[in-house]
Formats: structure tokens, C-alpha cells, sequence
């Protein structure tokens, strides 16, 4: 499992003041570029530097209790489903013991010259298996 | 049905130079606030007037075809669920003929004070209602 | 005078429910893509197809009075100077009679690909021209 | 002097490849929040628990060099001017030894509730008191 830390910011509110619900999908992306920092030349790389990216093409969320400004949050990310040319990342925000959302995506990886799938770097695909955790299971 | 237009826009695009993932549920609620712009005070009055909010609580998305900077779509709102307190609301993102995405929506009319589930105003049913159109159904 | 209408939207606003004063620098930008958009090919156009942008190398703003969510206002945009590689372009926010906010922005030029400085496009410039106002000039 | 560390985030490029400039200011929020993050409750505290804000009435921006997807960058903010009612703040944007932007913003001690200024409270006054370095001198 990895680990990402967040505090609300001032903006990332909405009207209600509550987080933006677009929000938690933004704080997912940044969690998955920090996973992917690992790579050579990091998430940048792989997009700005082999052309290769990791659109989403499938999206199921949860809220289960709203962050307001301030709060601090834990983001545990985790591949729940591993294929030849797409995974599926599954987080889960925490405020402290309290679960707030669960969102599982999809993520297709992508020749971004052409928008075609491609097959997966070894490296990509190495790291996602150290993270390998099917739903329901232990990390 | 209701129908909202929109381009994309310079910075809505993500250094893949497609459109952000979590823009679609940007959109997604600009497209929910123009449809209850039809209530006496808009969906403002809504939220700041009344105290009342709509938080999303689950979601799920199909991301089929990519937009692009200066690409022009149509999104079709449709009301697919309507309970006593709370709503699915059903967007199709289509681009001249293609159909680019798909977000199903469950939002909880909220009591924003104390934070719980409050009963649906009339005038917020009697709008929905007139947009009901059950998933497979015609509108 | 270029006039461009808008409502500050649900999530615009931060955590002290004004809208976040970055968010007054999205909105000069959408003005200056719908200005822009009377090219050919548009805004977008000019940036995917011919390569050229028009980075902000320098901005000034007053913040006057603040929006709020569901507020509508209008953004009048007026180029203030125009040079043979480089143009400012300025904006009051009105809401009604009352002026809210200005910006004068000046933005290069720019060849994207080598991320240097170009001539000005004889369309750009012939639109800039049509919109001339020197500031403190009628328009 | 106050430093806040950051990476350019995939979304937070635009069409052109290039960190958006609006975000710049964004960022600038951000290393704010945390410069106020040693007051007792934060500065969400302030916020939320006070009842006090600092909107932004002026602000005067340089962009030097454009930041890109994976740029690692500093920014160095330090209180250039302290009022009883305002100040202003000063960052510079750096990657590596190279400056990329500078801003100077005003902002105004708030009372939100009524949207009107308010004397600086002491420990906001104290916190920035620490910091200042008129611009031009040293920290």
C-alpha cells in the first residue's frame, strides 16, 4: 500500500463548504503521480518523456462523510487488478479512523501519440505488482 | 431532458493534452446548477439561501473518447432515480455524434447545518420529476 | 470592447465563501479565449495549429469588491496596448453598476515549440486592433 | 524567510504545455496556508474558528520562466510591508538557481461576517512581524 498525506485547502471547498466532490478524484491523481514517482524521470517522464500516459476510462466512488478546510486526510492507494495493458487503483480516504471515500478507477495505459493502448513498461508493471492488492485482501 | 453546452477549455486540459478526468464532474455540476437554475433563487438560493445542499455520495463513470482543447460537446442531464431525499442524475457527454462519457450521479438533499439528510423540497421534486427518465427509458 | 457574461460558480468560491482571487485570473483567460475565438480555428486553433500561444509575462489587479456563489457578472475586455510581439489586455469585473475588480495583463507572442518570442499573426493583430483602448481612452 | 516546496502537477498545465498562470497564484495560497499554519488552529482556525480572513485587493505578478509538467520548484515568501490592517507579501518563484516569477500581494485582515477590515490580532501581527523583510533587504 502507498501512502499519501492531504490537508484541505482553503480553496478546494465548495459553496457548502464542504470538499468539492471533483476534488477527491484531483487528490487520487496526485496520489498516483507520487506512486509512479518512483519510475525513472518519475509520472513526468513516462507522460513527457516516453509519450506514455494512464488515462482513466472507468470511475466508482463512494463519499461516505464530507472534509471540510483544515482537515487532514491519509489517501491509501493500492492496485487492486493488474492486466496486460490496464489496472485498476483502488483509495481509500482516511481522517484518522474515520473512512470519508473509497474510489476505484481504471487506468488504460496509453500511447499518447497515437491514443491507442499500449502494452505495459516492465517497469511500470513491476511496480504495481509490489502494490498488488486485490480487493478484500490484505497489502 | 436537459441539455448544457460547453467547450473545452485552455486549462482544463492535463499534460497528456487530454481533458482531466475530474473536469467531467466539473462539468458535470455546472451542468446541475444550470438545471436548478430554474428554482426561485437558483441553486445559490438553494444552498445559501435555504441551507440546503446536494452532496454527491456515489459515483460512476465510463470515460469512452477524449476531448481536447477547443473541443465543443453537449452534455444530457436526465433525472434516473427520485426517492424522498435523494436523486440520481444521469449525464451523457456527447460530441457531435459520439458519445464520449457517461457519469451516474447519487446526490442526498442535505440539511448543510447539522449535516444530515433532509426531506426534498417541492419545488425541487416537482423540477425532477419533470426530468425523470429511468436509465433505458425514453425522457 | 469585448464583453464576456458569467456566474461565479458552486466551487469558485473558498472557505471564506469569496470567490478565490485566482479564480478572477480563469475567468480573464476564458474572456480572452471567446475574444480570441473569432480566428479561425479559434483559440484552440492558434495554440494546436499553429503552434503559438500567448503566455502572461506580467499581471496587475485590484480587487474591489468581492463575488459570491450565483453571482452574475460581466468581464469587459479591452486590449490597452499593442506592440509588434507582445499585447495588454484589460479587464474590469461589473457587477451591475459597481466595478469589482480590474486586471491588466500583458502577454507575449510565443513560438510554443522553441519557447521564444514570435511576430504577431496578421489576424491577431488586425482583431487586437478592432479592440484598441488605450486606458483611460473610450473605447 | 518562509520556503514552500512543490512539483508542477500533471493537471496544472495548460494546452501549451506550460504551468497556467492562474495556478501560480494558486500556489501562492498555498505556501500562505502554510506560513499561517504555526498560528493555534491554523489557518483554517482563523478562518473557521475566528471568523477573520485575508482577501486579496492587490497583487502585481512577473512571469519569467514557465514552468512545466515534473518541475520541481521553491517558493520564498516573506511580509514585504506590515500595517495594522494589512500587508504584503512577496514570493519568489525559484527552480534550482533560476527566478521564474515573482508576486507582491496585499492583503486585508478581514472580519468575514461582515465583510469589512479588522485590526491584525496579535499573534498574526507577531507571526509576520518575524518574517518581514521589506523588499530590497535582506531576511
Amino acid at each position: 500500500m502507498f501512502r499519501y498525506q492531504r490537508q484541505v485547502r482553503f480553496q478546494e471547498v465548495d459553496a457548502a463548504g464542504l470538499m468539492f466532490f471533483p476534488n477527491f478524484l484531483v487528490v487520487c491523481h496526485e496520489a498516483m503521480e507520487d506512486f509512479f514517482g518512483e519510475l525513472s524521470g518519475g509520472y513526468a517522464g513516462l507522460i513527457r518523456g516516453r509519450g506514455l500516459g494512464l488515462p482513466c476510462v472507468a470511475l466508482e466512488s463512494q463519499f461516505i462523510a464530507p472534509l471540510r478546510h483544515g482537515d487532514t486526510f491519509e489517501v491509501e492507494l493500492s492496485v487492486s487488478k493488474l492486466g496486460s495493458r490496464s489496472l485498476q487503483l483502488s483509495y481509500r480516504f482516511v481522517r484518522g479512523a474515520e473512512l470519508c471515500a473509497t474510489v476505484h478507477q481504471t487506468v488504460v495505459l496509453t500511447d499518447l501519440q497515437r491514443v491507442v493502448s499500449a502494452p505495459m513498461p516492465d517497469d511500470v508493471r513491476e511496480l504495481c505488482a509490489r502494490h498488488l492488492s486485490p480487493v478484500g485482501g490484505a497489502d
